[in-house]
């Protein structure tokens, strides 16, 4: 049996991944850490971390682990330029794996699309996002993420091909443009579609996200998986092996 | 056997109708215009002009048909008010049918949004369209058209609520705002999208269109019903009966 | 404030139905009925009920309500032909409103189904609806009323032309065949997609459960609208004005 | 400039390559072969031949090959196991590529669902297939073919456990079952779609043809790239270099 610590564990992610473990045979919680608590006591109940908190937070986790060893999962999004530097200098002593989306799934079709693109030099990509209607930005990090790593594929800069509406006599479809169009509406979770259009045939690769317990389920098997690494810093695709 | 007229022959669409009436058991070509052709001699072949010409072209069919009546199916776009208004006072002494875009399939579609709009008045509403990477104009004619429409069932201006990209931090998604989104690749004859979100639940309904005869098949089927039409102006709707 | 009864308390619609009503402005819960409670106590503090138990329970509800009339939301399903007797003869006393589905977005996809049913008459039609891994019956009830009735817009008996299943040399479709496919994977709630197939277009229509929730609103909303309805039975499009 | 013979140039694929050669920069079509034609004429004239003609007309190409080697794109389908022997051992003097579907898209599907099987080896298949009301068969070859490979990636026996419809009370699906489920209407071409479905997200890859005009300019890329490879026996994911 795996003993997991959550590191935010009031947030809306750890509160996600206690109710994920709670029926799980090979791995348990055994320490909790929000406001107020004590790193010694955290760091000696369990073997594996994984944090969702905030920059600040993160921070001070990486402070304490790099004289106190232990394997981390970092999901916590926004960190800065010496942030990552911290997480990088302590990967030397301790495996740590970092995501910002702890979706599997979503990380099998950023490396389909990466292949498609590379396949299909010829078609036309656009991609197509769509969330919930409290979303404040668009597209969404994921899209962006999948738009990247399509334009890197063909050796372009997202930035210069980059579409994100239409509108009026703009004249034909452009060959290296990406679009990437977002929709809002309703309580969709997330879903992210690349297209490849070409001549006679195309291609759709899409992710669904039906419920947000997906990210935390990520987060757990990245754990799992994580407490028997060497020292490191990996992401989800060493993980999963692709 | 009706016998059909084509104004506008050998056009795109004058082509397509040819091509699609020859197999077909209740009607056939018996007459031909275009470039130098003669109004006598063509109105006299036929019992039903299908017309696919150009703005000018409908303009002096109209003229002459003024002093001959007979069943109009009108498809040519782009006509401007004066030639409106020619149609309109045309259709007091035959029947006229006119539709900027004649397959069946939008037809019903628009129907169909119409009454979704209506009856789900707190469902988000996004449009989502797809062409060809030819296409010089975004979004398409038949987008907008759908969109007014829902838009005039939950007493919406479309010029007020419409969006044509997202971009940026943009805040939540505004209740009466209609995305209406074009995507462009490969050799996509046409396909749209009304999509009704809310919590909970969303319903979509799209119309692919996977040939160009669809439009063709579309004509025809008005022409056949024009022909026992009284006189009137009539859209690709009565035709229909919906 | 309209005070809301839950007959069925305990079960799992009636929980969501608490949920969906803990934030809800026009409605409020303020009397519940589970095993042992009493009726007269039920019925007085509330003005409407709704009624998501066993066919058993159900039947005890309306033998009370028959002497203590009171508007009555029926959702629970598998009911005899006694008890459908039971019900009808109570609703002239009493507005009751009996669905088996009460998913305000599935009851627009059947009226939006018949229409196109009738109007394109010569499309192709195929059903299909997805849901998750647990499901033990296929295809869907609800599929099978949506076939059922695109079936009687064109005057044909489903149970003479449904197929559930392809495989081998199996000729040509035939003119009237009617599929209805299912798929089982994941955790998806439920989907169900009518399409309209035809030379050179096709229109699909669907309908998507993002969570249970979406059961317990149409319930709600049905409630709130029948309180001030006349007495007789209704269904759910009567409360849509379809 | 690449010289091309078209073996069986009469038939409907002859026919669309022929087409599909017209504006190429880079390859021509320089002989044609037929009933009644000469193979050393044929033989003459081009670097390259593509074959779609019948498993007999196949035969007698590679008969001829053997003791005048070219290279040999082959397309038809039905070959027999002598005649499949006969390729192979041809293949030892010349260039061979063969394949039962031309579509690069279609390869490109079979790959990315093979690496996902693999990788989200705890996610439902599901796999769906539309095509046209005339066609006879069901599932598509290309689906079975999309079936079996996924199915080998997770070491399963598709002859055990293949699905090929869902009617009745049968119980939750099983871990291992593999639907191909088959739809038919209108003018469909063909699409595929695989599916993977897990609790809290889903990955969907599809493939759609939009022509016929697809599987000649697949043959037709095939030809260009196996004009300069060693003796050998290919297939189109060697071209692809997937």
């Amino acid at each position: 049996m795996i003993n997991i610590g959550i590191h935010g564990s009031n947030g809306r992610m750890g509160t996600q991944i206690r109710l994920c473990l709670e029926d799980d045979k090979q791995a348990k919680v055994t320490a909790l850490f929000d406001q107020g608590s004590n790193y010694e006591d955290f760091f000696n109940k369990c073997d594996v971390i994984i944090d969702f908190s905030t920059p600040k937070g993160c921070e001070d986790l990486l402070l304490y682990a790099r004289s106190n060893p232990k394997p981390l999962v970092i999901g916590t999004t926004g960190l800065d330029i010496k942030q990552n530097e911290l997480m990088q200098s302590a990967s030397i002593t301790m495996p740590i794996l970092y995501a910002t989306n702890m979706s599997l799934g979503v990380a099998i079709l950023k490396k389909l699309s990466y292949l498609a693109s590379e396949t299909l030099g010829d078609f036309d990509i656009e991609i197509l996002e769509m969330h919930h209607n409290k979303k404040k930005d668009a597209p969404s990090g994921t899209a962006i993420t999948l738009a990247q790593n399509v334009a890197k594929a063909r050796k372009l800069d997202l930035e210069k091909v980059r579409v994100s509406g239409r509108d009026g006599i703009i004249g034909q479809r452009s060959k290296d443009e990406i679009a990437v169009m977002s929709l809002r509406g309703g309580d969709i979770v997330g879903s992210h579609r690349v297209g490849f259009y070409n001549e006679g045939e195309f291609i759709e690769l899409s992710h669904t996200a039906t419920s947000r317990a997906t990210f935390a389920k990520g987060a757990i098997k990245c754990a799992k998986w994580l407490v028997s690494q060497e020292n490191g810093l990996y992401d989800i695709d060493d993980c999963l092996g692709i």
